[in-house]
């Protein structure tokens, strides 16, 4: 008898026949030649200048309010050094939202509080209860195909939410790795371009060109910018300026739209396999039906708890996450993320008939 | 009139002229092909695992015990990380010490012993009386042409080192990214060498190709590693996996070892430039006189401090660090680092000249 292939609905990665590997062999050569006494030198901690030029256009922002970093990952426990460091740690995220930066919160003693998501952003009713009751240091928020559950904030509640941040006075940390990749209908406004003033927009090359290089951004006021800058210095004194200027040279030489292109051709067809595939086999799990990114989730059937469902699924090798991980305040027991763009629409076909057949085993 | 040149003798860095531009553009381009499935992917918070091999094999070691990070000065935040989150908090550092480690060690609450550093090493009475007084969880040390001195450890000291760490129960942190760069005389063993069970040793490709790639590693035990490397994914998730892979095609195709003789060549002759001139214009100055690295030091005149100094020589365009900044229990008042190896011979000469006379007017 054959082992099944194993499928991993676990982590959030771009597929690997995604890069564009001879464009960037080509840009990596290009910018050591072009920009090697700078990018092979210390340089300053926002980042390669030309860069930070391009990106700025890219998002009609200024320079001066662009800085360049290893992952954006890392601006955020940067942020948290700066703001966190008070009696006042009180921040508030989406549940679920991305683990990850859960991780971050808790090792800086963040007070966490979570505001459910809806289908359509964050519940605005919590959120306004929960502003009565807490003056959050910031909102940490993935408004554009939410990691881990696949929803998009709508733009009435975005201009809600820059709304509140005005009156009372909080940061919005808009996490947007995904918001380039949109396989249908029409984009709304990003936060920063609402309150520019009240936002840092995160993003990176990470679902666009690849993760290897560490390409985060981050694109927000500049007095906060330069305190960045400053913890960054102290911690790894220059970012990795061979891969900016290699991501930087392709980008100059026109590449990346067509590679966005590329990826939401290659990454739309496997959301429809996904979303067919779940009509089919698992009718009752009402997936959220997202308009792009890396992930949608559903909710298990009552009884039906993630962790014993990945354990019985691990026995016909499928890997899932455990949902409870991206709730910072307890609950998603039966919660599912399944990124669905690192597998082929055979393989996801496949993972999702297996999922169903454990859901109702375990059932 | 015109305005005389600026001579910067602030930061230790190395020379632009010595980066083998060329043959890191078609390394970066060979990694890509060979390597883009890996290099342009998330992957292991031990680093790129063909350069950990490689660097095993270079330094003796096993690749487990190796881990490749962005730059070695975050492996020492990810230690104080590790270490020092406890009530004990002690670490000791040589006096003076590399300023951006006394930042970190700050930043994390350590309680810093200084141990005074004489000309071959750190002084051994001082050592062991300071641990009769404390038990410190690390001893940062920089045993080959120490930043900020140029001192380096001698054989005897380093092997009364490993001895006392073994008999008090103490790690040594031994940060050697200088060890390369040996202009006459004889190695001595490294302190991991003697005692590989007792030490992180540091290093990284900053001072060998350039910094701009951000390359560091650190060999220890693997115990420690594993925990570092969970330390490095919740920071980075992954560290810069694309100048893992430049720099490891770099050194598989055998370039490094006549890079390392460029640099000999290029530096050898700025360091003797620099003892010369001193000689000639600051006799009085006794500067250290090391055997390779980037920096010599000297103690200025009786009554003369460097920050008196400073401020007047850059009214004649000469750039000084505080001495201070290198002490972290204070003291450093008269102490004054000379980093050589960015400048050429003539402006060597030109700087340690205008020095001199700044000095005899401060006097």
């Amino acid at each position: 008898m054959s082992v099944p292939e194993t499928i991993i609905f676990t982590r959030g990665v771009p597929a690997t026949e995604s890069f564009p590997t001879e464009d960037m062999a080509i840009a990596a050569q290009e910018a050591i030649r072009a920009h090697g006494d700078t990018i092979l030198q210390y340089g300053s901690a926002f980042g390669f200048q030309p860069l930070r030029e391009w990106l700025a256009k890219w998002h009609d922002a200024d320079a001066e309010n662009v800085l360049c970093s290893n992952g954006s990952l890392q601006i955020i426990e940067f942020i948290c050094t700066l703001l966190l460091q008070t009696n006042s740690r009180t921040v508030f995220v989406e549940a679920p939202t991305y683990d990850r930066t859960i991780t971050i919160l808790r090792k800086y003693g963040a007070e966490i509080v979570s505001i459910p998501l809806q289908s359509d952003g964050p519940d605005m009713a919590a959120l306004e209860a929960a502003l009565r009751k807490h003056r959050p240091r910031f909102f940490y928020i993935i408004p554009d195909f939410q990691n881990p559950a696949g929803a998009t904030c709508s733009g009435e509640k975005r201009r809600q939410l820059v709304a509140l941040a005005r009156e009372h006075g909080f940061l919005l940390l808009e996490d947007s790795p995904y918001r380039e990749l949109r396989y249908r209908g029409e984009a709304q406004p990003c936060l920063r371009e609402l309150a520019p003033e009240k936002v840092m927009q995160f993003s990176s090359f990470s679902k666009l060109i690849g993760p290897g290089p560490r390409l985060g951004y981050v694109i927000g006021p500049q007095n906060l910018l330069k305190e960045i800058a400053r913890e960054a210095e102290n911690n790894y004194i220059t970012p990795g300026l061979l891969a900016h200027g290699s991501v930087y040279e392709f980008c100059r030489a026109g590449k990346l739209p067509a590679q966005i292109e590329k990826l939401k051709k290659l990454y739309a067809p496997r959301l429809e396999a996904t979303l067919t595939a779940l009509d089919e086999y698992l009718p009752e799990s009402e997936p959220t039906r997202p308009d792009g990114g890396f992930f949608l989730s559903l909710t298990l059937p009552e009884g039906v708890t993630t962790m014993d469902v990945r354990a019985r699924a691990a026995e016909v090798n499928l890997q899932l996450a455990d949902g409870r991980g991206f709730f910072a305040d307890g609950g998603g027991e039966r919660f599912l993320r399944l990124p669905f763009c690192a597998l082929t629409p055979q393989q996801l076909q496949v993972g999702v008939a297996r999922l169903a057949d454990v859901v109702r085993r375990t059932a």
